[in-house]
């Protein structure tokens, strides 16, 4: 990971390649790769879908090597969504591929004049960048399928399906999972239409020829790859919930905390969850011959993916995940795991967010354009975003969008982007996190429900306000730090509880660079990444202001715990005074 | 005007009416009124669709007097197009009956539950408030005829129509002119939507039995009226221009000095501007048995308005503004005066600012889903509006969000509001109204115009960004507080050369109240009003940043002057150092 590849997609006489040494980004991988280059770069007010703005995709700073859990791909804009800076990542090959070739980050720069569409290989000779109108509007399994026949299937494909071409503000780029389906999405932000702005549809990645990248001390770096596997198989989450039951584990829990939310955040518990849990998910999985355990990406050992099949026991879409099963359950009051699971292969399909989507059709629901809990109307209305109608293109754009154009008051957003699924009335440490994100709602910047309800790292009441901006603050500063290494997130669990096993982790990024990244460098990591987003949004407007929850959180108790949002805006506004 | 009343939209039981004296908002009329109940007691955070939001109706401190001019009518709410607050102002007969009814004020307020449709009757016994869901969906015409059958031709109306009831975005809130036709609309900012959101679908006003407002020394108001109606008629604008043409005398004007925005602001010329001039149109009205003179309001001594009739002499509709006739012309390459008044007919009937809606069909042309010149789908796209069809919901909502919604990167707005009829980049002065207006881009916020290429109140170079800040600054001072007292904004054309006629508005305000107003008071005055309508914004979370027109004007010379828009970012940044 020595270089950074430039793709002019709007030079003249067409894109125009170019690959030069890492110059100030030297030593970033992931978000803090993504993250700097757009801080740096990117005229904050830029048009998200100008030539102005670029999307920077970045390997972390271990992808490509030995080390475990180490296959996260950042994706990293301005978000046409939010306003806001936006660093998405995935799981799926695509950043160990893109490692092993050398490329810290490629750059998509520019905007191509003219309706043609582009694909862009990546290989050890080098990118090219090739016109393929064949490819008009494909949505992302038969996309990759396409692609499959022309490269093969010792690559990685980066995909956008219908929606990002459509430049929706909630279309995701897909990664394909070792099985080359296109199920692991940078779903948050709308990064797809920034790629169908930038007309490339998909780009392929072959590290034939190349090999894994080599640690500085290989012998520590086995070391401390076999400490910090043995830390996460002996944690309880990573070792058991989650291989066991996936994301979806949560439904049980969060149900049970009262911090469920259901039908447009209006409860905090769903008389359908049951049918909705990980349990269940898992055995139906089992039962039909799928499988409860799988990991989307070579290397993982939580392995907390699956395979959803349906009745006659073919593959229908991956295991939905936890926010999934919500936003398009218990959100829209529907509680059928194959309604789910159709839903999901939709999404992945059409390569949308499915938490926007989710909320999204929520929304409509609220609306009044479907009845909560039918399930034949949900399914409708995202085919409409696949056919491009004009209501998909509502849909497809996101909740604060449907929201307005249907006069709905009621819009669970956060600058512009879906709540998450987890009610922050019930949950006040995931409200601070929502409120004060550098990307807009978003559960995964500061998991607070680790500490709030699970007990993990600490112990903070998720009916208090106490606590909980310091709570949300010390998780974001170490996502920050997380999503920049390329590991899974959830490695975050074993860590927090587990000194010897976070120790493993700073001792891989020690032994792999040949330097000492300590405890406190780790921080520091993570407060340069939050500090250059928070930069980013206060040149482009955003202040104090913005980073508030929807006014019916603070004038509504939800109901078992009939609390509202309680943390107080003054304390919110010292999130960033570290 | 010594009472405000508040309906209570939302009150257990329904609608609650409440009549309470001026408290501290004595002595306020018009937006002076709305701005500083908007900005005492609406949260800057609230939903504008939402109960906390309030609607505030106020006639002019000078309405419902003898003095000439003083018919406008102030709306006030946040804004839910805008985010902002906002002030609506338009002609009609409703300031005038309203205020001889003594109230200064009135406010919606609340919101109510269930999908009753109310209809408000003032008159000298009171307010009532009456379920009337017979006018669901009605749209203006036939709704004010359905209610002229009911309540006579000696009231006044105000009213939405199906947009306002579907709470769209560019909803508009509509007066009846003398004649009872429902063409003086409250246009900018989605005010028709808070009416909609509120559920109030009428107000009918009766002044029967109610006398002129009697000025506190009648011989001086009489005089300083005499005076002042003698500075209308010796000014050349407002003596000869607006009476002869109308605002459409523009036309020519701009396209003279390259600032017609043409095809979505692509160039500052348009081929066909002869067509739409406001001298064709004149004489089109004339020779079809119309009208180019005529008075929105009785009182009225500069007569803009007019009267366009069809082929066969039929009423069509009002004569179309000029910022109408270029938004739904120029703006979409087209260049038939018949069909730009059949979509103001469509506009002022379904209730949609003729400026949003024009601007949008210009974006939707942009994305692809006409052609620019195809007058019939022009008029297409606008019906889909009236049918409330998943599209028509789309354009309804304004340029913003169908820019969002279709991926188009070129979209003329500040703050979400659509750009007027005037390049930036050719007027460099109305560019910085545009940016620094706290209601997003409006022309009538400072008509730079006026002094930038008519030469009135001065000259400042247009294409030169020397002086447009102080230029705006001013103007927007002045027209804060002009549009306090009830005048017309046209008068400032006179008392901007003339120091005799603004010396004899001043005497009308002080011989009325039976104070002293100085021209210092004036300025301070519309200081009071600009600094809260500011602060409500900046607690809102609106800062410099959002002062800033989009992007392409500072990237984009535009013909034939061949300019970008000029004024430094920093300089705007000092407007409102006063």
């Amino acid at each position: 990971m020595d270089k950074i590849a430039r793709i002019d997609m709007g030079a003249a006489g067409g894109p125009k390649v170019t690959v030069g040494d890492l110059g100030n980004y030297v030593g970033l991988g992931g978000r803090a790769m993504t993250s700097l280059v757009v801080a740096t770069e990117v005229h904050p007010l830029a048009h998200p879908l100008g030539a102005e703005n670029k999307l920077v995709i970045s390997p972390g700073m271990l992808s490509g090597t030995t080390g475990s859990m180490t296959g996260r791909l950042s994706v990293g804009c301005k978000s046409p969504l939010t306003g806001t800076i936006k660093e998405s990542n995935a799981g799926g090959q695509a950043a160990q591929v893109l490692a092993r070739l050398g490329y810290a980050a490629v750059i998509l720069e520019g905007k191509p004049e003219g309706d043609d569409l582009y694909k862009i290989v990546i290989n050890k000779d080098g990118i090219k960048v090739i016109v393929d109108n064949s490819l008009k509007l494909m949505d992302n399994y038969p996309l990759v399928a396409k692609l499959r026949e022309e490269n093969g299937d010792k690559v990685a494909y980066i995909t956008i399906g219908s929606a990002g071409e459509r430049k929706l503000l909630a279309a995701s780029i897909a990664c394909t999972d070792p099985e080359l389906r296109p199920t692991r999405h940078c779903g948050r932000g709308g990064v797809g239409a920034v790629m169908g702005a930038k007309r490339v549809k998909a780009i392929i990645i072959d590290d034939a020829g190349m090999k894994m990248r080599p640690p500085k001390d290989p012998d520590a770096y086995r070391d401390a790859n076999r400490k910090f596997v043995e830390g996460l198989r002996k944690h309880p989450v990573t070792g058991e919930g989650l291989p066991a039951f996936g994301t979806n584990v949560m439904t049980n829990v969060l149900n049970e905390a009262g911090g469920y939310p259901t039908r447009n955040f209006k409860t905090g518990q769903f008389e359908g969850s049951a049918s909705l849990s990980g349990e269940t998910q898992a055995a139906l999985e089992i039962e039909r011959g799928g499988s409860a355990t799988h990991g989307c990406h070579r290397g993982c050992v939580i392995q907390c993916s699956g395979i959803y099949n349906d009745k006659d026991g073919n593959y229908l879409t991956k295991q939905p995940e936890y926010e999934t099963v919500w936003s398009h359950g218990g959100h829209c009051g529907i509680s059928s795991l194959d309604t789910i699971a159709a839903l999901d292969y939709l999404d992945d399909n059409i390569g949308v967010d499915t938490i926007e989507m989710g909320v999204t059709v929520g929304v409509a629901m609220e609306a009044g354009l479907a009845a909560f809990g039918d399930d034949a109307a949900a399914i409708r209305l995202v085919e409409e975003v696949q056919k491009g109608t004009p209501l998909g293109r509502i849909l497809g754009s996101g909740a604060a969008v449907t929201g307005k154009v249907f006069g709905v008051e009621r819009v669970p957003i956060v600058k512009d982007q879906a709540l998450p699924a987890y009610d922050p009335r019930a949950v006040q440490g995931i409200g601070v996190t929502y409120a004060a994100s550098t990307q807009g709602a978003d559960h995964t910047m500061g998991y607070a429900i680790a500490t709030n309800i699970l007990k993990i790292g600490g112990d903070v009441d998720p009916l208090k306000p106490e606590g909980q901006v310091e709570l949300s603050r010390n998780l974001q500063i170490a996502t920050a730090a997380i999503d920049s290494t390329g590991m899974c997130l959830f490695i975050a669990f074993a860590i927090m509880d587990q000194p010897e096993t976070f120790q493993a982790l700073l001792d891989l990024l020690s032994s792999f660079h040949g330097s000492t990244m300590t405890g406190d460098d780790f921080v520091a990591l993570g407060k340069k990444v939050l500090s250059a987003e928070r930069d980013f949004n206060v040149r482009g407007g955003f202040n104090k202001h913005h980073d508030r929850l929807p006014r019916f959180f603070y004038a509504e108790p939800v109901a078992p715990h009939n609390l509202t949002f309680l943390v107080k805006d003054e304390e919110i506004d010292e999130f960033f005074n570290w």
